[in-house]
């Protein structure tokens, strides 16, 4: 029953319904025109974003499971019927289970335009059941690990220091959930979102907010009261009068409570002369250890810049932008079939439309490093075998999941990655993209494609 | 148990850790200090986002169940007594149940900067465990019914023209399925999201892939193939190879099926020409019924563009941008106590920091018009009664919800929103903002609260 004010949050078998329509309309074709055959299609972006020179692959763990769990329940069934599909083809998806093979780049791998990060080898209508779960997962998760990994590189890489403060920015209940996992693969230390931390092993962080000072009669009474009430981690926020006069105050809360000023949050204002005079009040007063905590809008060139400046700030909440990719944010993934079986062969295909063709067949993209630093990627055909590593690797078979990785392997291949960056990539400098050329029998195959076919 | 690659996909009681860990820090601390008496929250933007002259409220319903949903699991409650929260702070989450009042902007209703969309009135633990997932819901979904009733004015104000094509971009389950919704109730007249059309009572709408079409040996057997087995709806994707040469395929598989052709789809290449040509053709061949659906990074200026050449283009399918509002991703709305209940008193609160003031007590806002157009809007106290419209109207009473509305009742009140708009803000021009003023009583409140509040 349609209901205008459901909450909208989806479970599996309800999941298998994200799909947009005419997946299930080509779905239904093809099992009546006998077109099951097995095919390939790859997911890859046409050009990079702007303010963009690589992306950072994030979301395969969560989507591997949530196409290994995709079943058409009865209640979806049922609708399905009522939207006039019919009874051969209602059958069909009852007992659908995506039985393909999947092959990624693994999370934490830099990626470019035109390089498969996940390749779909199945029956053509379980690959075409998937594409709208796939595009809606990888694409965003891939965007903001992306921001995240860059908000990183501005604090001085110290991944650590950087804090996901995204939740009430972040597109709802999915997105922010996987907003603190892409940010944690990114580098980012700890998220302020307690069921994220809960579901995922991260860092849950958290200071106060000016509610809760505003909560008391004086901003001094509300300090004291936090710091007995968190004795183990109180970081105090002082911006809600008097910046400066909040940083005396929590000075004062920490020597009448006698309990250890954990750091001070500075939300608004001018976060390199408060930066600056807090650390100043800190020190005097015998409190080095307490950390600066900054939040508020920050962004990576507001960051980078502050770094640079060596504004005296130890932690770095990162909400809006993180969650948003404000700069940013649109990571333009498509889905498109490369290749199917035709009677013994493989057939490559390829897609002619103004500034959309496609290159056909299966792809592998092969990585060069020189002294550790990436020099060139060969995007060539799956069976090449060329030298350099092969970013792609076997993450599903016959609907088997056999990728899955640890946050900690994730979060280490990112490290890899970002160390492996030309220094030109690593920040916002103006730069010559980094090179990505087809091999030579890929080249070959698109030229005779696009001789050959024009649909007729 | 943690799991780096688990779905994600949030239920309650799980719902209820979409906090942001403060929060629950606050709470405890305000159980402890014996400080939850009935306080008030409003959630409202300091600015209006960049390229918008107002918002289009929504996110309401759906927002109010999960709220109303929120419990606390015995998971969920061991996780948070391994992150240290007492005893007595956990059993007081075993019990939770928001049961205060709220009083919100119904989903459909302009709104202006520093305008509250909601007021929660309730003991203040409540009101504060509520903020993550309040401003995770209402912000984005804000964003996307403002976007898309901008999509929709650019379409010449013919909403049924625009379809949903977002699930792809949109980041995640969670945000497909409000983004189908919120575009629904801006105007919007169908979605290729078939969950969202389920669960919502929206149209599904699909054409066919370039996958279908490559999914044959030449372009003329797929269409007549999709023809055969969509008899009903065969609108054909003409751009896969030749956009002018599909269209002609795609009227001799019209005439070859003798199956009426419902239109045609252009993803790709230059639309005026295209299209222009297109409807010549299907004229020429009689077949003036069929429509021309277009598709393809399709944005608001290209669209009002188009529509202002009268070029012969019937439904827009728009995805990228209205599910991300990528020219202007955040909704930057906060969630600040504005008042509380001290002995037998309210009292106003508010912050002074730099350029995030807020103003003390809770307010209503009273909309004036003339002629059917929107001339003022007056921010007042809650208590005032002054002219015109009152927006904010009860929506949930101790913890019921008293607010339900049909998607029929939202998307009439965008109507009619958007026909009282001033001419100068239903486009793209430049023009002076609407005129939000304060009472005077708040005027007043404000400067003896800034005169009188250090905090000391």
């Amino acid at each position: 029953m349609a209901d205008a004010n459901d909450p909208g949050l989806l479970t599996p078998p309800e999941i298998s319904l994200l799909v947009d329509q005419y997946e299930l309309t080509m779905a239904a074709s093809f099992l009546r025109e006998e077109k099951n055959e097995p095919s390939v299609f790859e997911l890859f972006v046409r050009k990079l974003p702007p303010n963009r020179d690589w992306m950072l692959v994030c979301g395969l763990g969560p989507t591997l499971r949530l196409i290994s769990e995709m079943r058409f329940g009865e209640g979806e069934l049922d609708y399905l019927g009522e939207l006039g599909f019919d009874q051969g083809f209602l059958s069909y998806l009852r007992n659908f289970r995506f039985m393909g093979d999947i092959d990624a780049m693994p999370e934490g791998t830099i990626a470019f335009a035109n390089e498969p990060l996940v390749r779909v080898t199945a029956p053509r209508i379980e690959a075409q059941l998937i594409e709208t779960l796939l595009l809606n997962q990888i694409n965003f998760q891939t965007m903001i690990a992306t921001k995240a990994a860059r908000v990183v590189l501005a604090a001085n890489g110290e991944g650590e220091a950087v804090i996901d403060f995204s939740p009430r920015r972040d597109h709802g209940v999915d997105a922010a959930m996987k907003a603190a996992r892409a940010s944690a693969i990114a580098g980012v230390g700890g998220t302020s979102n307690v069921a994220a931390a809960m579901r995922y092993g991260l860092q849950p962080v958290g200071t106060m907010a000016h509610s809760y000072v505003m909560s008391f009669e004086r901003e001094q009474e509300a300090f004291e009261a936090f710091m007995r009430d968190n004795p183990e981690n109180a970081v105090l926020l002082v911006d809600t009068y008097d910046t400066i006069e909040g940083v005396r105050r929590a000075i004062e809360a920490s020597r009448r409570t006698g309990i250890p000023l954990a750091g001070v949050r500075l939300d608004s204002g001018d976060l390199p002369s408060l930066a600056a005079e807090a650390r100043r009040l800190l020190d005097d007063a015998g409190m080095g250890e307490a950390r600066i905590v900054a939040s508020g809008d920050l962004e990576e060139r507001r960051i980078a810049e502050l770094c640079r400046a060596k504004v005296p700030i130890d932690l770095w909440g990162v909400g809006t932008d993180l969650g948003t990719s404000r700069d940013s944010p649109v990571v333009n993934g498509v889905y498109k079939i490369v290749a199917d079986l035709r009677g013994e062969a493989w057939r490559g295909v390829a897609k002619l439309s103004l500034a959309k063709e496609t290159l056909p067949g299966a792809k592998q993209v092969f990585r060069h490093l020189k002294d550790g630093v990436m020099t060139e990627d060969i995007v060539a055909a799956a069976d090449e075998e060329l030298d350099g590593e092969p970013l792609l690797v076997p993450a599903m078979r016959d609907g088997e999941i056999i990728l899955a990785e640890t946050l900690d392997e994730m979060r280490e291949r990112t490290r890899r990655s970002l160390r492996s960056l030309p220094e030109g990539l690593r920040g916002d400098d103006g730069k010559p993209p980094f090179p990505v050329r087809n091999s030579e029998r890929l080249t070959e195959a698109a030229r005779s494609q696009a001789a050959g076919a024009d649909g007729g």
